[in-house]
């Protein structure tokens, strides 16, 4: 099958979707908030329009399938997310899901026997930006959601993610019961079309890229450094107990373990992406005395990923010591690393290959929802499509060119398996 | 002169006057409000009670003097404030005003003829907490209150600092004449007895210091580092701008100076009171693009003050070079230190000597009504007495034994003036 005819209908619904959710700088959808679940409505209006079924499970992930399709046997899934960061970049997550409606479409239009029918999955809560946990569509239909993350909270209204999945219609029940929500037996591989979220594939000057694994992460949403709140007049240095020039010691400690880790081969990246005085009480004049902070290592390697963890706690106590303040973690947050399945891989860059444009293998840095795939065992993939300026910013920027040779790729791969 | 024997008539102007301004937390006396009102009533009661004369000034401020006192010849002025924080502490400019009380009492019992006749001075408005400006009533001493200053409203009630001071009595014409309200050549000497608000002396256990200056400041409210967000999994770490890493590199580049400065004997304070990395766009998955901070640098020397400041602006240069990112700066604000007195400082220090008590001197941090008189040229000298839990909040707590001897060393200093 050739998709090419199609791509009217990817540049319409990469525009729809981007109006429907722009916010002024980028797009916001947020995970089961307004933006995501306008976002779901209008694709399953237009799946409905041309003639495909739409499913909801009971985390209100969206199920496409053509028409008449028997929803028991085995199938192949497609798909990807539907949310997006605050003011983040409308291909993110969004372009896999097209990618898997155009082939479905295709498959639908022509009406060629296929040997493993397939259905395109559209997840939600994939982006951790909202309750500081990723993979909350995915994690629900794998039973994995706990308790403790349905009373997370919104960054903006501070509701529940509890309260926000049922108002998207998730079945709260179920979720707790911690029940696989679909029959994992039945579906017989995951792939998943992804933008690259960083620079290499610009740099290669390659529109396609096969992923051969997705690295894992360690988080804490919000540790708490506590120091003494004082006259910043007043107190000399050497009885300065500064919760900031504490949070910055550390920050410093650990980029230069990870220099010196890098230095010797290790695949790690750190970030500390909100940094905070305390609003309620800082003030110029004043020691801050309280600072909050995230914390996110990543690397392919789970022994790195706990090392490098343990040396954080290490370099904490012994802040603590030396400033005179306390470090308070709340929960840790683990995703695995996942590596891709061969068989898949070995499909996918037959397909690229087939398309005679330059690929290559390359590992991914950002967690994707084919990671739960691949760690439950189903055999998944994923197509990297060339992608500018990163992502989660409204800057990225990803040629239609290179999308529709990598929903070309992805149809032929589907077509492929069985 | 011993002034021993009026410890209870202390302990009761501290007793009656917090009974007076307690408002169930601490003391509230607003700057021209209530409880500095009733304050100045209650003093003006009491000091009559005694045989003193008591006078106000065009701005309220109340002049204390021995009866029958030249009020036009050469004179020392001793004193300190009577408003207060909201929820604040006791001691906090109330203590300077007893203290002046108690000299001129032991003065008037006695009837020693003394070289340099003295009057104790009770200013209003000390506090930038009610107006958002420090020093109103020694401002205005001096002619030195803008019309801007007087359309400037109270946090409370809205009301503007010429409603609220006309309120009190003063005199809105003198003040926005913008002429002093005493003459200068009268004063040959001012002299202010205050709680240490920092902890230095209850750490070296000195129950007196000497003040060889205030403190003055260089400060910018907001300074942004800007590098490029990204998402966090997917730039490798020679690729990064993190704006959060080049914040931290800064502070530690400052700590580090400011570490090497002190073991020189600088004189200086640094501070960075408000971080945030940008709440619009942060994300715990994303490298900080926008950190915005707050940066102050208090010395008693405009030279040290001038000279750090170049160097953070060096540091700032050379983490942009080795970082990728940018450091833009809002309006650089100064407040120039003010020097105490040799002279007086020498008096001082002899009259603490002379009591047998160890003391240091220490420079102020914070401001006082002192650094006025120094910049305007009369020779000035502070006397601070120890005191737990800093202030500005209802904790701070001065021993009446350390300051009795604070009043008896005032008295032995005042008797040495002439």
């Amino acid at each position: 099958m050739n998709l090419l005819a199609l791509r009217p209908i990817a540049e319409k619904l990469f525009a729809d979707v981007r109006e429907l959710t722009f916010d002024g700088v980028g797009v916001t959808r947020a995970s089961y908030g307004r933006g995501e679940s306008a976002t779901a409505d209008y694709l399953r209006a237009f799946a409905q329009t041309e003639g495909l079924d739409v499913r909801s499970d009971k985390a209100a992930n969206l199920l496409f399938s053509g028409a008449g399709h028997n929803a028991e046997g085995p199938v192949a899934w497609t798909g990807s997310h539907i949310d997006s960061v605050p003011q983040g970049g409308n291909f993110d997550g969004l372009a896999g899901v097209v990618a898997g409606l155009l082939c479905l479409l295709a498959r639908q239009r022509e009406a060629v026997p296929s040997k493993l029918p397939m259905e395109v999955i559209a997840f939600r809560g994939e982006e951790s930006a909202w309750f500081g946990k990723a993979y909350v569509g995915s994690s629900a239909l794998f039973g994995k959601l706990a308790a403790t993350d349905l009373d997370l909270r919104q960054r903006d209204s501070g509701d529940s993610l509890a309260t926000c999945m049922a108002a998207a219609g998730a079945d709260l029940a179920a979720l707790r019961a911690g029940e696989p929500l679909f029959d994992k037996a039945r579906v017989k591989a995951f792939l998943e079309l992804h933008i690259e979220q960083g620079p290499v594939m610009v740099a290669r000057e390659l529109p396609l890229a096969v992923v051969s694994g997705i690295r894992g992460n360690i988080r804490h949403n919000r540790v708490v450094c506590r120091g003494d709140a004082q006259h910043s007049g007043v107190v000399p240095r050497w009885l300065r107990h500064d919760a900031m020039f504490a949070v910055a010691d550390l920050i410093m400690r650990i980029d230069e373990h990870w220099r010196l880790l890098l230095e010797r081969g290790t695949d790690l990246v750190v970030t500390t992406g909100i940094v905070q005085t305390a609003a309620a009480e800082h003030s110029i004049s004043r020691i801050p005395g309280e600072v909050s902070f995230s914390l996110e290592a990543r690397s392919k390697s789970c022994d790195t990923l706990e090392a490098f963890y343990q040396l954080i706690r290490a370099e904490c106590a012994s802040i603590s010591r030396e400033r005179g303040v306390q470090f308070e973690f709340d929960r840790r947050l683990l995703s695995e690393p996942a590596t891709m399945d061969a068989g898949i891989c070995s499909v996918l860059s037959k397909a690229c290959a087939g398309l005679g444009v330059p690929f290559e293998t390359l590992p991914s840095g950002a967690g994707h929802d084919a990671s739960l795939f691949a760690n439950a065992g189903i055999p998944s993939g994923m197509l990297f499509v060339r992608n500018q300026h990163g992502s989660h910013n409204p800057r990225e920027a990803m040629a239609l060119d290179d999308f529709m040779l990598g929903v070309q790729a992805m149809s032929d791969a589907l077509e492929q398996l069985g």
